[in-house]
């Protein structure tokens, strides 16, 4: 035993931990999910959950690998690496090169993930397994190449700890393109144009899903490190804690002042944002910074949602408001905030405007966060529009009234059967 | 890379794992309160842990920490730090300070989310906060320098490895006395005071609570070596694991015998049982010992259960009888148990009575006991006392009666709406 | 500070957390059984995965542990090291011999869970304790003696990394033992013998039990290295994620073929059948074979399925069908995919017959395979016709008609109760 061989196995426990941690994020995504949704749609937001770490891990073995972090062609698109053949000689680790896959695989699955929701209750199946393979395949490999991949962003200087642009923002704005191009569910708004409301389905089951996330988190961003005895890795952690503390203890104060009731949906979401929100910076800002971030996400992601309703846009989990503008002030919050990297042996820092580096680190991040917010919006509604040439992008009318898990998958999520159904009498009844 | 750097890695991650573990198992006492109480609470009990693991890891991070670990005054208590600023030199560590707070933090969420299941389906929310900022800032933290800060009952002798007294024994007086404060459920005991019964509104979302606990608790109980190349980190496991088994076991077998049937709730609860019951002495006792002190734990909460009840006292979720009980049993049981410190690289030990140390240990262990137990009742009481002249502490009998979720949160845990509810016919209704 | 306690802090953290990682796997099991059988067993068949691990470890640790790692005798048995006493020195390890105890009863207690899902809704729950207990004292520690213990399997040349043959392979043969001895649940099967069908009481627990074990398995195999600086962790991992996405993804388009719909029980085990297969081999396979043994597997599950309901053998939960077949290929593939042995530092290779190792590792895999099947089922039929004897092995007519939850246990799994029932009404109309 040497320390080289130490440190190899350090690193890669470390990577295989934290993956597992995220791709659990999984199952945090679906309870939240089935959990906001009604129940005559909770199975079918589950399966869509299923096809985005099963379709998203083999697609972005395939190919999305390849396109980020492949051989750099023009600052644009990574080459090289498909099904994890061919020169990844550009990529330095301590760790074995499918390690590194796994735990990217991880992130690509949370992409999707985010997506699922804000098309919940209407979408068709087969479609969505279309957009799934688009999204997992290209639209977030390129933009992740931008950053991450050694492109045009990272040349700029744009910085990204852990995903608020390139995970957040990009699946967030994809989104909010998903939820207009399909339309609200039928019935969300009057004819006058205000939302109507509708109570979740299951509350326990949403909570859960948030812890869930919760814990996974601290993988996503503390594992974002890639090493174990990266300097920063506590403070990435605390970091992320008050930042989901305070984006969550915020909520519960601004809906009791402005709902008369700590508002449970809105509580879950607060904390979700919060996490969303230092997820860019949480290894270059400060304890304080970490707790402002999260309390400025949990009260904005309040505000957008309402928003969201008055302009007739139905994201029925608030996937646009948690992870798309979160994501967005976390990316933009480093052009103020960002001091000291911690990542950094050599102590070199990426200062923002409050830290005495001026306005052009702002600059670089709104830049980079425009570019990935249009990037996502608009291929995902071009991707869209594409497969709804083939396959019909919304379910049937009747498929929607019905609920999408008798009318798309034939079994309802929750069954209080006491006894069997006969078997002929079923089919009697279907012909 | 060398060797130092390595060990400081490997302890940062081995607390960063732990502590994502431990926090995770809020959302295991989430399930768990929410599958015990009645449906109609079932948010509203899992909004407490919110409030828990939001304000709490503020309160700690603004205030706790700093009495808890900061230089100590007369061993009473600890007196810089606070917002993790000042002179912390005391603390010697092989991680950052921030990552022992991180840990730390996730201890004093556990313990106030102790007390949230003794008050639940009839605390008032904002009452709720308060108290919460009371423990996690002040009430806890006292009581934890005392003993792991450096104070008197520290220079006593006393030892409490992961917190059978300091978390479980504190937290479980604590939820005995908001239990008394707050007096039992309405329809809780008949006229002639039996207890009447309500079944719980949904075990397996309690039964999965306790296995997240379980696997959080390895986190609790290991990562309390603060050091990953601790040599009873396995040990530790072990016990862990042996005394959560024979505490599950021997209430499967007591409730076959005293009920004629292996009873769900208090499975679920002796499991937890000698989860708690170990955790003072897990890296101090034989694997032989563990089983036992799972045993007695697993049986005297069954009891002490049924003699709450006897004494009309309604604790919803069995809170005093699982960790005040428990966690007494297990301090008590290291003045008896205690031998070889597996801990110390020295070989040095605490010799309980069984094992050559004569009474001194257990009166050491009597005496911090009785001390942590009168503080967290007294504590409680009188916070309580407090908070109710400004926020009245018990929600108002139509919110009680109607229940927590709506009468509180205005939204229903569960909900088998199949369409959306006209915003315009509500707004009538609510005129 | 040194390398050789590093290397053993290591090691010890990566066996306690994976360890930690198999036993969350209980709480998915007990989701993912009470999702998929009838409401009125919900509480009923988590008991059982409480029996599981709470008797499974106690009885591993004081008689399982020593049959299967103790001295051996002949190739057939351990005999040293009841209660973890006694002679063990055979054993090398980096770790304590108990936190190699820890991650072993992990193992055990998955075994045991296997079989609980194929007599889901009829077992009595006391002759099911005394089953648990012969399962984890006799039956898995003497055939997981032939192959990890330094058994005739192991000195034949059998490979079993993770446990294809030896965990599920046995549990799932176990499982089509018991489910045949015990018979179909009333109503299963029409007169003329054709499955009627009843839909699962909770999807959504169904499938964040299975993203619960997905989470596991990263610990099930990956940890079964029992090393930390194993320089095949990253590469186990990963096939073992692609095998699982495999078998998820190609149940998802299998469905959707066969039934015209995506149906999410088999999308749910169809992820689970990739995990299970990839289980022996994930050490010694391509990424391509991973993916192959997943796409086997999925589809493979499906069709037993089928035929078992054709063959009138109730198997609530599909435990043979995922654990007993995709165990079996997943051993048998290794005799044909197993290529380089990426744990053995010498670069020594297990070859099989697609990679110039001929038919004899094909042979050896068959003939281990066979012998594990053969003792599960035999055994297991043995043991429960000895139960039968003294406990019935079948609940009453009466009570499988009211349901297990109420007729064994006396609570219902879920309750939506408003108020508390009075005691003495209760007592009088119990007379």
């Amino acid at each position: 035993m040497n320390v080289a061989t130490l440190s190899q196995g350090l690193d890669t426990i470390w990577l295989v931990l934290t993956a597992a941690m995220i791709l659990l994020m999984e199952g945090g995504f679906a309870l939240l999910e089935a959990g906001f949704v009604r129940q005559k749609n909770a199975v079918s937001i589950i399966m869509k959950v299923f096809a985005d770490i099963t379709f998203g891990a083999l697609v972005y073995f395939a190919i999305g690998f390849a396109l980020m972090h492949g051989k750099d062609l023009g600052g644009w698109i990574g080459t090289t690496g498909f099904f994890m053949r061919g020169n990844l000689e550009h990529i330095s680790l301590n760790v074995s090169m499918d390690t590194f896959w796994l735990f990217q695989s991880a992130f690509v699955i949370a992409v999707i993930s985010i997506v699922s929701g804000a098309v919940a209750e209407r979408i068709n199946f087969s479609a969505y397994l279309l957009y799934a393979i688009a999204m997992t395949g290209i639209i977030y490999p390129i933009a992740g190449h931008w950053i991450w991949g050694g492109g045009w962003l990272a040349s700029l200087g744009m910085i990204d700890f852990a995903g608020s642009a390139v995970i957040h923002g990009l699946g967030g704005f994809a989104a909010l393109a998903a939820a207009i191009f399909i339309g609200p569910r039928i019935g969300k708004f009057t004819p006058d144009g205000q939302a109507n409301i509708v109570p979740p389905s299951n509350l326990p089951l949403a909570s859960v899903g948030a812890f869930i996330l919760w814990f996974g988190w601290f993988g996503f961003n503390s594992g974002s490190t890639l090493s174990a005895t990266n300097s920063s890795i506590g403070h990435i952690a605390v970091t992320t804690m008050l930042s989901a503390a305070a984006g969550g203890a915020v909520s519960i104060l601004f809906t009791m002042l402005r709902y008369k009731k700590a508002d449970p949906p809105m509580v879950i979401n607060g904390a979700l944002a919060g996490l969303v929100g230092i997820t860019a910076g949480c290894a270059f800002v400060t304890d304080a910074a970490a707790i402002l971030i999260g309390v400025i996400c949990g009260i904005v992601m309040i505000l957008v949602s309402e928003l969201l309703e008055g302009l007739q846009i139905d994201d029925p989990v608030g996937a646009f408001a948690v992870h798309g503008v979160s994501g967005s002030i976390g990316t933009l919050a480093l052009g103020l905030f960002a001091t000291k990297d911690l990542t950094a042996a050599t102590g070199q820092g990426y200062y923002g405007l409050f830290y005495g580096g001026g306005w052009q680190l702002l600059g670089i991040q709104f830049v980079g966060l425009l570019a990935i917010a249009i990037w996502g919006f608009v291929l995902t509604w071009l991707a869209l529009k594409l497969i709804n040439r083939f396959v019909r992008v919304r379910v049937s009318r009747d498929e929607e009234l019905v609920g999408l898990d008798v009318g798309i998958h034939g079994v309802p999520a929750y069954s209080q059967a006491h006894d069997f159904l006969d078997i002929n009498e079923l089919k009697q009844n279907d012909r």
